[in-house]
């Protein structure tokens, strides 16, 4: 189980993880219409606990890190983060590094607030946003955790907001330069940084030029696949090491049983395996 | 209680509110280092739960709105989440409108499950950050919530992302803009729109800029009193009937019975009756 200690920061705990497996990522959103035949629906807070254990189970071994989307729970209330916190604790026990995706955004003694309850689910980062600047991302890292903070985003409509020009750059340029200035004091023994930044894997250009600001963050890559990053997204988010990234995919491997006979768990651990290969590929310097 | 039709909307209904009400809101901020003798902080969640629950009999009457901190309660995990759900019901009993102060920040399907979780709370309005765009608002705004998107806040360090030039305004500017926009199919017959902004009081140049992007929007204004907002910041940010505001103050409110003696709730009514009688004589057209 992974454990923090004073001396190990969660950059550094990542970075050894990375040195033995690929930096892929699974994405926890469990949704009660997909789920497969064998699990029962009726109580969908059950079902969908129940499947997230079962996902946990079969990419165990294959993928270092599980990212639990929030949402996916909050939406049935207390007793879907009480669900949430059982299947984060599932996570833990099975070795995994677990980013807790909430994307939380507030401050002072209520990102206090928020970094406790985070803490608390044994959770080792977090997604934020960091609007706010960094009065929202300090007390997150003050509380032990490692933080994604959002700079840009692969959805559509984030342009709107993130890719206007800025001074010498754009506003995801200034929240990037927030991040690579909190990170500088936060690198653990190897480098990375425990102050990471989330990037679309479908802007390789804004990839490029944002490492230029954060060179020791962890890149989380979302929109690998499905939402039409590929190789070159990955490849220009690498850092000088040559790492330095984590690729999330969520619905092409915990959905890979729809459609295909079997064993759902076998479909799933298959996709994360076919991923893993593919992403350790694109990576320098690890042994898998 | 307050409940939803399809043809009145969550600008129309608080627009309605405050023709007979101050535009203030209460924020339910419960810290259990901060709790008056007479509640036993030993179960903390308990705690809080009492003592929000006192303060919503306390300002009933006095205040038309209720803003409940979800970190406040998330702190404590899913027991804290169900008690914050007792809170948000009670608040609605009581005829309150009620925001949920939850800042989330997602797209597409998580926003939609964030949105479900959020409605079925009962609240009727929610606070969200627009860093990822209208696909992060417009789910909320079509689970039949009303929404206030952070625009300009009041914290130091929101200046570093917030404030800088950005085409022909601020990144705030864009921010607001897209509030404007989306606000302007989404006004109630009373022109109060369901797409408000979180805006500071402490910023009154900021806020008459960004007044003019968003004609129709109800502004949320924290930072009243405490951190320094005054007067100005509150008439600055008023819309061109002299309303569309809702000034929103905590910890001056709920904390009012520190060092007093009596009643605490009569402490936290005076403050809440003295907060009314100064922001009411700030706004025009109200019959209170």
């Amino acid at each position: 189980m992974i454990t923090s200690t004073s001396n190990v920061t969660p950059g550094q705990c990542l970075a050894m993880r990375l040195e033995r497996q690929a930096p892929i990522c699974v994405g926890l959103d469990p949704v009660v219409d997909r789920l497969p035949d064998s699990i029962d629906g009726a109580d969908e807070v059950a079902a969908i606990e129940r499947f997230s254990r079962g996902v946990i189970d079969a990419v165990v071994g294959t993928a270092p890190c599980v990212k639990v989307q929030a949402a996916c729970f909050e939406r049935y209330g207390s007793p879907g983060v009480a669900a949430m916190e059982r299947v984060i604790n599932a996570a833990v026990e099975s070795d995994l590094i677990v980013i807790l995706d909430a994307k939380r955004g507030d401050i002072g003694i209520s990102a206090s607030h928020y970094a406790a309850g985070a803490a608390a689910t044994g959770a080792h980062w977090i997604t934020l946003n960091g609007y706010l600047g960094e009065d929202g991302v300090i007390p997150f890292l003050d509380a032990g955790l490692g933080v994604f903070v959002l700079v840009r985003t692969s959805n559509p409509s984030g342009d709107e907001i993130q890719s206007p020009c800025c001074g010498d750059g754009t506003v995801a340029g200034l929240v990037g330069s927030m991040v690579g200035r909190l990170g500088e004091s936060r690198r653990g023994a190897n480098g990375l940084s425990s102050v990471g930044a989330v990037v679309g894997a479908t802007k390789p250009e804004a990839a490029a030029e944002l490492r230029k600001t954060m060179p020791d963050a962890p890149f989380l890559l979302p929109g690998y696949g499905a939402q039409g990053g590929g190789a070159d997204g990955v490849r220009a988010a690498l850092d000088q090491r040559g790492g330095g990234v984590l690729v999330t995919a969520s619905r092409s491997i915990i959905h890979a049983f729809v459609d295909r006979p079997g064993d759902w768990r076998r479909c799933v651990k298959d996709a994360a395996a076919t991923f893993a290969e593919e992403i350790g590929g694109l990576v320098a310097g690890q042994d898998h």
